[in-house]
C-alpha cells in the first residue's frame, strides 16, 4: 500500500463550546467542539427532539451523502419522511461524539500549544461524550429528548444519557449493545490497537506530521472488526467457499499471489472494507473511541449494581437484540432488561431473528424498523406529540 | 518490539524421503523431510500404531518437553502410560506438518538452489500433509493405522486420511473440526496474513536474508487467532473486566499509557500470547499453513458429496465437538455425521459440554478424556489388540 496522506479538512456544522469540559480522566478541554447535522423541524414545544447516537466508526451524517465518502448516510433506510424515525415528526439530532475523527474535537484537532493533539488527546469515556452532547442539547434551546436512540457503541451512550440524565430522557432504545464491554470484546479492541501501533507509520501517534498514515495497521484493524460485525451464516449465505482463482492458477503466478492474492471472494471484499475505511478514519481517533468503549462499565458507576444506574427513572426504555449478534449477544441485553425491571422501569424488549449479526441494526430488517417505529409512536402520543 | 532473530535449528528426529512427492499444486519437492515423535511400541503384529495430526501451531512434541520453548508437549494430559491414548498400549506417531516449521520441510528449509525457501515454498493442501504422513507410516513398517487422532486442523487431516487411504485406518476421531474451513474461518485467517504482511519486517517473506522476523505483525496475528481458540465465557470467567490499572493512573502516566499500557489483564494475557509465539514459530509456515486450511474442502473433491468421501468406509468414526467452540461449531461435526451415516459409516458423535471454547480439546476436560478412552478401548477390542 502506497503511503496515504492524513484525512483532509471538510467543513461540517459544528458548534463551539467555550466554556469547555472537565473529562472523567480529570483533563480539562478548554474548548471544544461538536460537530452535528439535524433533520426535520422543532415544534414550538421543543418537545420532539430525538437524539441518535453513532457507532464506533459512524458520524453525524446519519440522512445524506457522506461528504468525504459521497456515500449515503449510515440510517438513510430509517430515517427521513414517513420513515419509522420520522422526520415530519421528529427533529432529528445527531453529533460526532468527542473523540472523533469528523468535525468534532478529538486527536486530529489542534491542542492549546497550537500542535495537533495525537496521541496526547486525553482519554474519553462514554460519559464525557454523552455530556457534550448535553451541552449541544440544552444549546439547541432542548430541555428534554423525546427520544435517544442508538445501536452499538450508540447503544451505550443511550444507557448513559438516561442514567446521566434521567429527567431529559423521554424515551430511550438501545439496540445491539451492553451495559458493560466484555472481555473478549476488549481483546478483539486490544489487537485493533496493536495492529494499528505495530505499523511504523504510526510513528508513536506522530503520523500528521509526517504527512502519512498507519494505513496497513488501521486496515487489518478494520478488516478484523469487521468479521465480528457479520456472522458464519451471513459469510457463508454470501460468499461460502467462491473462490477469485484456483488453486493452481495461483500457484502458476507465483506463490505470493497464493498466499495473498484474490483467492477467496470473502478475502477480497474484507480487504476492501481495510483499505477504504483508512481513507475515512482517524487512526488516533480509533484508539480513543476503543478506549472509551472498554472502558465503558455503568454498573461501575454505582458499586456495580445496574438496577441503581436506573432508580427512579421514568424513561421508557425499548431494548433491541439480534439473534446472531455475537459482539453483543443477546444476553447483554437480557441483562440490561432485568437491571430496569430491577428498577421498576418501563421496559420492552425485542429479540429481532436475523442471521446477519451485529450489522443488522444498519441493514433493511422489516421486523426492526416496525419495532422501532412502533415503539416511538406509542411513545409520542404518550408524550403528546403530534 | 526489538528486532527479533529467525527461529534457531534444532535437532530433530526426522526421516528423509529423497523419492519426493508431487503435491497438489502440481509442483514437485525432488526430496523431503518429516520431523517426528513416537511414544510407547509397535507389537508385534504391527497392529496398534495411532496417528496424532497436530493442530495449525502444534508440533510432534506430544508428550515430552518442547526442545525450543523448554514447555510441556500439547498433549501430556491425553498421551502416557495409562492415560486416554494408552502408550503402554500403543505405539503413538506424531509428526510435524509438511509445511511446518518443526523440522519437516517447509518455507524454512533450503531449496534445491540452496536458498531458504521462504514464500517461494509451493502452496500444500491437507491432502499433502497426510500423503506425507502415509510415506512416514510406511516406512515406519506399518501398513494400517489403528487410529488416527487431531483436533482442529488435525481434525482436517484424519477426515482426509479416512478418505483417502480409507483401508489404512481402523478407527478415526476428528475432533472440534469441520469438513471444509468456513467463510468466516477464511476471513479470519486473511486478517492474519494481512497482519503478517503489514508488518515491514516481513521484506516480502524473504526477513531470513536479513536475520529478522516479522515480529509484530506475527504477533498481532497470534493475537487475534487467540481470542477465536477461547470463548466469551471462558474470557469473562478468567479476566472479566479485572483492571491491572485505573483510567486515572493511566492518564497520569502520560496518554500512551492509557492506549497500550496494560489497563485490562486480557490484554497483558493476549499480548504475552503474541510475544511468545514469534519466538516458536515461523511466519512463512503461519502462511503456508493457514492457506492449507482454508483449501480444504473434502466435500469438493467428490463433486460437492461429503458422503462420497467416505463411500464403503469401514473405518470407525468418533466424532467430537464442544459447546462453546464457535470456531468449528458443533453443526459442522454433525454435518460430518450425517454425511457418515449417508455411506452408512460405523460412527458415534459426542459433544462435550464446557465454556472453554475450541482450545477444550488442549484442556483437562474429563468428559472428553472418558469419550476418547473407552472408544479407542473398545476398538482395540474389535481390532485385537491386547
Amino acid at each position: 500500500m502506497d503511503t496515504i496522506a492524513p484525512l483532509p479538512d471538510i467543513e461540517h456544522t459544528a458548534s463551539v463550546f467555550a466554556e469547555g469540559i472537565t473529562l472523567d480522566c480529570g483533563q480539562r478541554l478548554e474548548s471544544f467542539t461538536l460537530a452535528y447535522r439535524t433533520y426535520g423541524a422543532l415544534n414550538a414545544a421543543r418537545s420532539n427532539a430525538v437524539l441518535l447516537c453513532h457507532a464506533l466508526t459512524g458520524d453525524q451524517y446519519v440522512a445524506e451523502r457522506q461528504p468525504l465518502t459521497g456515500k449515503p448516510g449510515w440510517w438513510e433506510n430509517m430515517v427521513g419522511p414517513g420513515l419509522p424515525i420520522d422526520t415530519d415528526r421528529f427533529f432529528v439530532i445527531c453529533s460526532n461524539v468527542l473523540g472523533g475523527c469528523m468535525g468534532s474535537t478529538g486527536p486530529r484537532s489542534v491542542n492549546p500549544n497550537g500542535q495537533i493533539w495525537g496521541t496526547d488527546f486525553p482519554p474519553i469515556t462514554m460519559r464525557d461524550m454523552v455530556r457534550a452532547q448535553q451541552m449541544l442539547v440544552a444549546r439547541l434551546g432542548i430541555s428534554r429528548l423525546f427520544a435517544v436512540i442508538g445501536g452499538s457503541m450508540g447503544g451505550m451512550q443511550v444507557l448513559q444519557w438516561a442514567a446521566t440524565f434521567p429527567d431529559q430522557v423521554f424515551a430511550a432504545i438501545p439496540i445491539a449493545t451492553a451495559a458493560y464491554h466484555s472481555a473478549q470484546n476488549i481483546a478483539f479492541n486490544e489487537v485493533s490497537r496493536q495492529a494499528i501501533a505495530a505499523d511504523p507509520d504510526f510513528a508513536g501517534g506522530r503520523y500528521w506530521a509526517e504527512g502519512k498514515i498507519p494505513a496497513r495497521g488501521l486496515a487489518v484493524a478494520r478488516m478484523m472488526a469487521h468479521i465480528t460485525y457479520l456472522s458464519e451464516d451471513a459469510l457463508n449465505r454470501k460468499f461460502g467457499r467462491k473462490t477469485r482463482r484456483q488453486i493452481n492458477d495461483a500457484a502458476a503466478a507465483g506463490e505470493n499471489a497464493s498466499f495473498f492474492g484474490d483467492v477467496f471472494e470473502v478475502e477480497s471484499y474484507l480487504r476492501h472494507q481495510g483499505s477504504s475505511f483508512v481513507r475515512r478514519f482517524d487512526a488516533n481517533s480509533y484508539l480513543t473511541v476503543t478506549r472509551a468503549m472498554d472502558w465503558f462499565d455503568l454498573a461501575a458507576e454505582h458499586d456495580g449494581d445496574l438496577s441503581a444506574a436506573f432508580a427512579g427513572t421514568r424513561t421508557r426504555f425499548c431494548l433491541v437484540s439480534f439473534t446472531s449478534d455475537w459482539l453483543f449477544p443477546t444476553p447483554q441485553s437480557r441483562a440490561i432488561a432485568r437491571a430496569l425491571n430491577r428498577a421498576a422501569a418501563n421496559v420492552s424488549f425485542v429479540e429481532i431473528e436475523t442471521d446477519r449479526g451485529h450489522d443488522a441494526f444498519l441493514l433493511d430488517e422489516p421486523d426492526f424498523a416496525r419495532t422501532l417505529g412502533g415503539f416511538l409512536s406509542g411513545c409520542a402520543e404518550h408524550a403528546g406529540i403530534a
